[in-house]
């Protein structure tokens, strides 16, 4: 059985109660129970991690390498938050692990301040989803499975 | 019953043969068909367009602006090729007729040539689904579904 | 009888129902209502063009610039909304046929987006009227008559 | 009787000796002449105040905002000059009275240097009449008339 | 009996009426007795001035480098409003004298146009305090006090 | 009683050794007791967290957020050292948690190097207060009092 | 017998009328004239198109790249126009067909205005050929002789 | 007998006490002087004006250019002080009365802070003189006569 | 004895299996070696610490500054990874303790992508070994014995 | 019998070994016989010189100079390697002599890195010939012949 | 017997006969002429070299340095010509060599294009002396005279 | 017997007289001591060029690549001074030529002025040894050793 990672960045845990507005109602829960379907449905386990450390982050990328090399990875769907604009260390862990990512964001940061706009995670990733709400983590997991 | 309509930009007609390594080797067919069984699972009827021509793409969406203030229109999935990053007339063609759209790239834009990292549709569109290649179409389509 | 151009770009026809807050509830048919009185009230024929291609408004122009060069026109109105800011060969046909040109927008765009605040119809025009609603078309084709 | 404002700024007090290949002949005295017509044609009186000091302008907005506080004001014509380019102490001056500016610039800026292509006026004024001479004085009056 | 100054800037003479939302509705004469109030509890005498005039804020710092050699100076409490973001005048005549400032503006001008971020006069100021409405008086006094 | 918060990021647990030019030779247990007095002053109790780690004043923050979200939060006094620079995690902490903070330097950042100018807290802060060494804890802490 | 194309963009039907002291008197059936001798020259049949509209040219590069694929193409001399400075449509074609191209400029862009520094197609084509005049054609199709 | 103008702009009146490690002892007064004897022994006139204002800057170059109207005037020495780096007023007070001017800095303003380097009046005078002290004010008045 | 710190930052941990054609085949154990190495030849004990959080170099930089404090740390040799340009923190640990440090990179940063070709470390660092492999680590070890 | 010069710059002596795959396999001397060739055909004498010194292509530019004076030169092709990008001595050489210079890149110098797109030349020259291998020799003799 | 140096750069051994109108009839021998008149007047030797090589440029400020270190340097009046603009080497050469320069330009620099509105000599030259034609060089050479 | 090169730019004939508070005391003949030593140490001859003329510096790296193409050299350590910030010529020389260049620089180059943070070197060098003084050529020669 393959293994899907889901990583949500900083603030992430707040999601529900932050700015409904822009993040709609759905809390960081929701989010894992709608991911844990899709992998039912996929036939995938799932690993969830959300953490406010870049750190952290990095690490469990490294973990999820760890899997990548041995195959029993599907992929990583990332949504790193503010992280996605200021981090370097996120960018090399996806290159240096040689992870298939796909960069997620519940909104459409394109609408949003200028310096959300530059992201250091895109040119590592497979792809992008973004502004699609909640709705966005079950399609980057389909994206994974349509695409591997 | 309603409509979704796909529009698809400059050098679109050339899917297939064009830089395969970088767009894949589906042809603009395989997407039509793609797209038309995605619309028929969710019961909506399809318009499809590609042009070359940035003010037939504007003319496209006056169209789909019109099914809008009827009611009539589910949204427009938009691959606007090259048009993405030059047309401000397409910016204000979406927010004008206050259609729906989710904005498409077949291939990761942001992991290619600056110039392609900025787009002036995104601002105005619902969302963005970018490097999943082909399967990117049914995504968005899907999309459309999951946050009407 | 000599004649007056008056040209309107992209996304022109839907004045009246495009964001009415910023563009006003007059429809084109009105504006086109307003410049024949105008131009009737001076003595001058008027040709009206509304295209959302490039290209369309390119060839009227040449158009404009056959009359001038019989000493047959006033001069053009252009409203070449979003075309204003990224056409360079809108520029060119100005300067190519030496037309006298006023520029017009009927919201203020140096209240909007930064990419609105560039022109490139400006330096080739003889002025530029913006932001008066549609009372400027009259405006501007009183400042035909006046610096004639 | 509603009352409405002309302001001038720097070295407006040379016309007609300035650069007369850009500002044309008319004499200061001229424009005031021009502007005093357009207003008895409007049955408005007429304030008008030609300074080289920023101060002196900021002085003469606060006191058409007073005017206006009491519904007195038509509203206010400024020629800004060079301090159309560096002024925020104008642009904040407009915006505390919340008086209805047009601004006007005889020559076409934006067909000169590129230190006179940024106003820092534009933003807070409802529209801008450029490049149509003296004649712009007249039309800009006209326009606070059609659009109050 | 030492003196602080309190030099207001352009428009600060319309606090209370300006845009309430966001300078509150404190008029200048409500500043000044609060300043009196923040001096008689400190023991120093105070001069205020308000000015639109650039060149009278120069003057007003060299009156107040004057007290300065002669020891008599606490330090100065400056809100140069839009002289802020361009006046080097303004810089050099701090420098010039070397009396002490604390720069101070109501809003906070860091949440608002780009063009207020910048501020030529905060490298050479001691300190500064921001946001803090009018209340901001008060602690920059106290701030004078506090680091004599 | 509510409580406050005072948050010091990276190299403040070095104040007092750390370039006392710059910073002063108070150290933080200095700090801590200065703000504990204007605490007690005020009749509040006082949380202080010094951290080198981002996401630990992340963390931080969020639980801010749960006493503002009780009611029980007088506000945050925030020197998130050279995380100020860098950092739109805390950016978004601050958004999303509603909490109000005060963000506050030792030293004049606007007088050192360039890459300290710029802030991500400011746009999100109530104010700022720099340049006024350690006394602006203190200067800070009222300031939550004078514009609760 | 192979085949060359000759492109011409927006208002290069003006040639000889439009601005002689830049582009010289001779017209565009001028040029076409000198293209076909060429042509006849090099035993190759000669297709040209002039239009002002970048789709009109997007579509013309596909129909040479159907020569190109089937062998019969000797290359594209092409003249933008305007849209060499602003269309990533052209860039693609020339990319996605995979045509041999010469850029031309009749006249010395680099001795221009800024805006006509940059061009799009430079990057994907074999060369360029620049200010030389309408004798520039003739060397263009010289070059695709030569570096065939 | 004709008449040389000296024009000092703001702060320049504390010279001697301003930083005397960059502007050197000598007073206004000084230069004054220095300047009297310099047009004593040239046969000229001396108009000196110190100001903190620029619009009274402005106003002086209006006086000079009316006697160079008069052919009575040799031309004007101009140390604007902060003024030459933000007022385009001054520039174009030069620029509108045709006088001659030469520039004039005490300090090597190039070798001093980037918001110095930058001369909006540089394009507009006939040269500079800077960094050679007081001394300059000499030597720029012996290049108005080597240059008349 | 005298300490040498050797701190390895972000992703360095995957040495020998990330990117092996940039970074080459050592591991990060054999790197470690190779320090052990060099330091017994100088006499120095070792300390080596590799983190993927920014916070944990900060702190070592703190430990490493208690012994510099107490004259027993010969200097920090620091690989900072991704964290190199983006930490202002760890550029204000090295200056806030004043340990000598030489900045390291494996690969030549300066042939990669522009966002690696500044860093906040160098300013504050004595020098940059760059470019020359693992080997990097010993030179690095050995500048600082030289440099004593 | 009249003159052409053919300057080399920087580096050009290592062509036929440097970088085969951007220049090709000629080498400097099959250019020079195949210049030699053109001027035979068009009966003029040929000085070439190639040197990796900035200042003696200025010296040469300067004896091309003396023989246009004369009347006896046809023109200069330059191709000024490296010093393309950086040399306004060879632009100031070019407009003081005043010589027909025709800018000669082997290499499609704008498909390379963004520091070979900017030429300080272009602007003086009369054309550029650039991306057409060795064959733009000849091209461009042909062409200061063309249009002589 | 003291000595000055005058240094002249590229292209200046045209003088006379480049662009007459921006540098005037005086040749080269003019110059000198003129120099060794005002060395007469204040008793000095003259060093005079032109040459179109940086390098050359370069040994002549070291050679100046040499007599600089024994006393018998007056200082160095240098028109690097277009190098003004380029090299830092010979920046580098007045500060290693600490030769007192006035830096000089026959045209106002700032009144022509972009690229010469920087100088790498100015942060490292006592002064300036520009636009002043060739009259300038006895004005530096008496600067030197009155500061020395 | 391989041969090792060591190039030195401008200005560093004056080692050990110029600025010695950023350079040192060691003269040009200490380091090629220094560096004959190393030479001796590795079994290497040593060739050394010091040259303040770009043109030498390029045609010294010519010889290194006719050794290079023998299989006869080490490698080549260049200290390229000034020249490093500015010298498209000698990046072009080392990529022609193929040889292996270690980039040196004696003081920390990113711990001064902007303009020299910059190198057109380092892209084509192997690696960078900046800021470890002297000693750094016996490190940049030992590294080639290493990683040869």
């Amino acid at each position: 059985m393959k293994t899907a990672y889901v990583l949500n960045g900083p603030n992430l845990n707040l999601l529900g109660t932050r700015e409904p507005a822009v993040y709609g109602r759905d809390t960081l829960d929701d989010v894992v129970a709608r991911c844990q379907a899709a992998c039912d449905r996929h036939g995938w386990s799932l690993v969830h991690l959300q953490s406010n450390h870049e750190g952290a982050l990095v690490d469990a990328l490294h973990d999820a390498g760890r899997l990548h090399a041995r195959g029993e990875l599907v992929g990583v769907v990332i949504n790193a938050g503010a992280y996605t604009h200021t981090s370097i260390a996120l960018h090399d862990a996806i290159k240096a692990t040689g992870v298939v990512c796909v960069e997620l964001h519940i909104s459409n940061v394109y609408a949003r301040e200028p310096f959300r706009h530059h992201s250091f995670l895109s040119p590592v990733c497979r792809g992008v989803v973004c502004g699609l709400g909640t709705a966005g983590y079950t399609l980057a997991l389909d994206a994974l499975a349509a695409t591997a």
